[in-house]
């Protein structure tokens, strides 16, 4: 079986985080023998500028056609124009494809527990996932208009949406701590009533996991507080985009996080958690693990290459201890000398 | 002119903490010879227990009628009744009183800094504000419904509740540092749009206030790498709820953060953010600062006696410095004790 992958640099430094990332996937196919196919195509801001939109439909039909996405960063100070922006190819992709799972991992090893903003006592051991519903809310509900005089989003769920979503939180977590904390606003949001009942009903099927519920309020203040005590967090769309965000910061660098993104059926897209950091773009001086972890995170699920993906998260790991890594994270190697020192260790 | 003060006791620690607060008003007074009316209401779930609502025309009636209300705290396990909550009453009397200006300052002083959980030299030196609208937004919008199919909530704002609360926060500006950030989520909703818009609006009245704009997810973010850049942040409901928890955590205790609400003319509400903790009530272990940091507030802006807020406030923070302090804080001395002592040092 020859798997099929689209390859999305983007903007920034997506290109050179990715085409280091494609040859890691090269040398480790060869070592652990699979096989791929896989095309590039523009998306984002470059798609913007040489086809006029941030979503090609050639670019959109080659992921729909595809396993795996994946996908360096995209947007930039140079595109303006609030009608036409790179972001609007991201959140275009996600409801075409239905990628209504956001998994975010934030995990802090050893090698750098001191890099990160938090006290190290407080952050050591930390190994929680946020799962965030990706294609609801108040992202994509109507109306959503706005004039001179008001404005109005609409934030909607429905009872199916939140099964879906409670399902991969659930069996996440019977894989791992089998604890589910629920993010929502409960004490004041009608979707959030919903949302703790529909947990509660799908709790039910897991009887060996334990489901809390958390007001997002709260939960913004154990996230610093405590980060240690969650294993699996299950929320909104909005909420989880603000509390990923502030998750990603306690490993100390934003390069380090990986994220991936499940439709039903099709495709899956896997991203570096980082925007595309236009003031260090093209100078080698990005950290490449956020997306090497996520391309680790596409063998493991989506070329169901396991083993494979384990070594090449171990190797990310151990370049950084042995101290080969990037600014951001006390070292001072460039892009293409991690890239080279992780090919080195396959 | 006697002042007219309501006291909402509330529930949990709120009866503890605001009865020795008002013995300090009352001490005050004397020293900086002021007078004030003082009746005590019920509020919360003690309302509810007592009066079947948690906001009892009663109560609202006394709050109309003053110039300002300190409420202790509402809430616990035992109201459970999704119907009939306490914290509907706090919703109902934000509405009621049109309080849609949320204040709330987040200072780390050099006796505190070591309590954060975030490193020293990241939090030492902060003093933000955050200015939470607090009646608009997703909180009133409608239709908010929710059946067994689906659920809806709906974020409205207007021009004019945007420009409002944006006048507060560049006035705020203009007597600190002189910059306004900005926190929406303008890459994805409309009401961001409006917002972000009339922000640039109103600022164009403020020359000499910057003003920045930051994505909420992005703020999330920056509040816990490099708290010390912000001076006035301005954001809608939800977010400001959000991110005010969070940034309540920065100081260390959650015990040591006031808060103010401002309508258009009408009273002022001043409260600690933290909230009944059911757990520690009636044991003589809260934490006051809280409270008479919101004291101190009311004292400033609706007593009109900046000198004796002032001593106020310098007096709960050298008590501390002094090692005088709540178990939160690290130190080992009761409720009553911290009110004493600084009672003897007023
Ligand atoms: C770019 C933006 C629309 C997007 C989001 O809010 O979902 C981003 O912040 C993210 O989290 O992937
Ligand atoms: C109790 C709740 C309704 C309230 C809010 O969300 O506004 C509280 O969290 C607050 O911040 O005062």
């Amino acid at each position: 079986m020859t798997y099929k992958i689209t390859a999305l640099p983007g903007d920034g430094i997506g290109p050179e985080i990715l085409k280091g990332s494609i040859e890691i996937l090269e040398t480790l196919s060869k070592k652990f023998q699979f096989e791929y196919d896989l095309v590039t195509k523009d998306f984002g801001g470059i798609a913007i500028d040489k086809h006029g939109e941030p979503l090609p439909p050639d670019t959109l039909e080659a992921c729909r056609n595809s396993d795996a996405i994946l996908l360096g960063a995209v947007g930039g100070p140079k595109w303006t124009n609030p009608k036409n922006r790179p972001e609007h190819g991201l959140l275009g992709i996600r409801k075409a494809l239905n990628l209504f799972a956001n998994i975010r991992p934030t995990i802090v090893t050893e090698s750098t527990a001191h890099l990160s903003p938090l006290k190290e006592s407080i952050v050591k051991d930390t190994d929680f996932i946020i799962v965030r519903e990706l294609t609801g809310g108040l992202y994509f509900g109507e109306p959503k208009y706005f004039n001179d005089d008001q404005a109005v989003d609409t934030l909607t769920y429905t009872t199916d949406e939140i099964t879906r979503i409670a399902h991969i939180a659930f069996k996440l977590a019977s894989k791992r701590n089998k604890v589910v904390t629920s993010v929502d606003k409960e004490n004041v949001l009608s979707s959030s009533k919903l949302w703790r009942q529909t947990l509660e009903q799908v709790s039910k099927e897991y009887p060996d996991v334990t489901l809390n519920h958390l007001l997002v309020d709260a939960c913004s203040m154990h996230l610093i507080t405590n980060p240690k005590q969650f294993d699996v967090i299950v929320t909104e769309n909005l909420f989880g985009d603000i509390l990923s965000d502030e998750a990603s910061v306690i490993p100390g660098s934003l390069g380090l996080s990986p994220s991936a993104s499940f439709g039903e059926n099709g495709p899956s897209l896997y991203e570096p958690i980082h925007g595309s950091a236009p003031d260090i773009a093209g100078q080698n001086k990005a950290n490449p693990s956020g997306m090497l972890l996520s391309l680790a995170m596409c063998i493991r699920e989506s070329l169901h290459q396991p083993e494979c993906a384990q070594h090449l998260e171990d190797i990310v790991f151990n370049t950084i201890k042995n101290g080969i890594a990037t600014k951001d994270l006390g070292g001072n190697n460039s892009t293409s000398e991690v890239f080279e020192a992780i090919k080195q260790s396959i």
